[in-house]
């Protein structure tokens, strides 16, 4: 029996490390053997390009295909072009249809055309099946491996037929009734069988309320529809209500991770599937379109206070404040687009809501304005002793905390109107409009009232 | 059989606002009436507090501790004070140990009082076991309702056992095998119980090699565990490997999501329980002290400014450009510190591989500052004419880019180092860095050539 406790991956990353630094690398062998698909993965991410390989020649072969599915994609693309096809077709084999489909689109053509000549005819059938759908569909995510069963046979029988096979898959909880023309009419779940008396009819004892999911179903609702109900495996059905196969927790479980994920990434320009020890020149390569966009916005923003460069002369003491109004303007952008991103995210904001939010939000602007505002009015007033300037202070600090509330719910709101996702460099966006606002709101106030 | 398809959470949320509106209730209720407990809980945390209390009274009185369940902390509270003793008594009802014990810190202590009295004292033990341990530990996530067998019995023999009970508790996908002082030894997957011979014992058939957790282990670290092993259901054992109960994936997929949520809301420092539609001043007391702390550094880089009025005042370009090296170091940093914070969360970074990432983000800083700062530097020359101005810019852009990096890095490090979060506010600090940072690197530089 292993305890969780006792091989905590932080530990075992810094024991690896040491070894790997001390050369002892039959201890290092003797760990990662130890460890599970999933743990290895994160430890490969965990790693240096140079280490990395070292641990991933260590890898047991027949983890190999368990492994690449578990390491985000860059790090697998680097994995992928260290392989010869040999050892390729070797890491496909004994995994399932959805994850070997998962796979598929990484590696090359020649391997792939292997794969296929390998498998029987059903199993190909079951792969083209799945290939079909879009990866982030619910078809994409699902298995063809169901065990299904007929309404009017008995319990009985259905433990008879169950006894024959070797095995079930994994993650069955329930068999699945289908007519003959393979219409989905209901589950039974496992537990009921065991239960039940085995006199009765599948029919009698089967739940006719299932969650069965579109093919085509986006798999951020799937995960959603797992999440609210509590399940371990759903249905996969066509539109003439026909059973395709089935979708496990395990798969779901990613799918929430990586949109999380992705949200907390996006949101400030970055991508979730870059490799964390990626060279300088691979990152750079990631991240250079939003420092480019950061950079032109800034320069706007520049051109701003540029414009008014003569009331500056006249009184510098507008260049030490101006950033005060900017850089609280986006703190607080911040704040309000994080939550909208995530509520939209969660499914809380449809348009039908979204009014009473951006009042609220503007609310909390209004009264944050006139409370902070007022006292960096008065710090203002008592550091260059002119009455005006915090006056000026504390109107422009409401003005751009205002400013910050309409574009922090109006951004997100509009881009998830258009079908784009609403988290995609909302930081930058954000930041850049409470930038340039605050600058002109306040320079064009003291230009008015003050020179 | 119901289709996700049909009835998406956005859809029908928008119906349900209309109909609240055109005052066509019976059409609200039957909506309500239709949709799962979790479904409503998504449902409640959208609508504004005047329309949740319509709606809210309208739930199926048996749903309402699903719901509760479901809904976040202080829309939870909200809901709990609108109830009398009689009905939270009934919302108890029904619930699972575990959910009852979720349940029970925000219940008025005379309710609690009256839910123990109503237990058998089985019940009441179980739910004292899962009590004593901290919501946020395995023992805290766990159920008691486990079912056990033991080693030397017959399948044939657990089979008749389990058809002497009614049913099998929800996500039930093994049997836990302990011997006779309770300790673990194994488990036996309910589909072997289905497809091996009747004839051979538990102890030939079941599975030793079990992730079993420990009662304290974090519900982070169960969570992962359930993430990298695929797992539906593990055991809970104490120090002498005795069986305490056992936690189900539903318990933990939302520790999953809960986790994610709480970073992308703390960076910027919100809290992830917040009611989206809690009053302007409630909101306010949530956001507060992020603004506080907001507030202090913007006054801090505003002094720095000010001690280099004097140099603005000759030459008042800087004042334009200032706010470009610390808006693009903000940016910058921002990309690094969600990098870390997150790798950190998955249990990518240890102290062993942090130098190596340190050593990344500095160099892409560094080819960052060369690159786009020397663009920088050749446009303030071309605006204002001045060669040793543009220098002074790239050179500037450069230094607080490495600041960026150092900061980004070493920030969410010191503060895990500590046990403090490192995703808490760490938007606002990192912005508070490079604004100051970038104020006086190019203002001190910028005296000491220019003026």
């Amino acid at each position: 029996m292993s305890d969780s406790q006792d091989t905590a991956p932080s530990t075992r990353l810094g024991e690896l490390r040491r070894a790997l630094e001390e050369g002892t690398l039959r201890h290092v062998r003797r760990q990662v053997h130890a460890m599970h698909p999933a743990e290895i993965a994160t430890l490969l991410e965990s790693l240096r390009p140079a280490e990395r390989e070292i641990v991933w020649e260590m890898v047991d072969a027949d983890d190999d295909g368990e492994v690449l599915l578990h390491v985000n994609d860059e790090v697998r693309a680097g994995l992928i072009r260290g392989m010869d096809a040999e050892e390729l077709l070797n890491a496909t084999e004994g995994l399932e249809i959805d994850d070997l489909a998962d796979l598929f689109q990484d590696l090359p053509e020649a391997v792939n055309r292997q794969v296929l000549k390998g498998m029987d005819q059903q199993d190909r059938e079951r792969l083209q099946t799945v290939l079909e759908h879009e990866p982030d569909s619910a078809g994409g995510l699902m298995n063809t491996d169901t065990v299904t069963v007929r309404p009017d046979v008995s319990l009985e029988v259905v433990l008879r037929f169950l006894r024959m096979r070797e095995d079930l898959p994994p993650n069955t909880d329930s068999l699945f009734v289908v007519d003959r023309y393979g219409k989905l009419l209901g589950a039974l779940a496992i537990t009921k069988l065991l239960v039940s008396d085995a006199g009765l009819t599948v029919g009698e004892l089967m739940d006719t309320e299932l969650a069965a999911v579109h093919v085509d179903a986006p798999a951020v609702d799937v995960a959603k529809l797992f999440q609210d109900r509590d399940l371990v495996s759903t249905p996969v059905i066509d539109a003439q209500q026909r059973l395709l196969g089935r979708i496990t927790v395990d798969d779901v479980g990613d799918v929430i991770r990586d949109e999380a994920d992705h949200t907390v990434m996006s949101m400030a320009g970055l991508d979730e599937s870059e490799d964390l020890f990626a060279s300088v020149w691979q990152t750079m390569r990631h991240r250079w379109p939003w420092i480019a966009i950061n950079l032109a916005t800034a320069f706007v923003a520049s051109r701003v206070i540029g414009a008014f460069e003569g009331s500056i002369e006249r009184l510098v003491a507008l260049a030490s404040l101006m950033p005060m109004v900017a850089g609280i303007g986006g703190n607080a952008g911040n704040q309000t687009i994080t939550l909208i991103v995530r509520a939209l995210a969660l499914g809380r904001i449809t348009a039908a809501n979204a009014r009473a939010l951006l009042a609220k939000e503007i609310g909390v602007g209004l009264v944050n304005g006139a409370l902070w505002g007022g006292l960096l009015g008065v710090l203002a007033w008592a550091l260059y002793g002119n009455v005006a300037l915090g006056v000026v202070m504390t109107v422009a600090m409401t003005l751009n905390l205002l400013l910050a509330a309409l574009a922090g719910v109006s951004i997100p709101l509009a881009r998830h109107h258009f079908g784009k996702d609403p988290a995609q460099g909302s930081s930058v966006l954000i930041t850049a409009i409470t930038d340039t606002g605050g600058f002109f709101i306040f320079l064009g106030l003291a230009t008015l009232v003050l020179v």
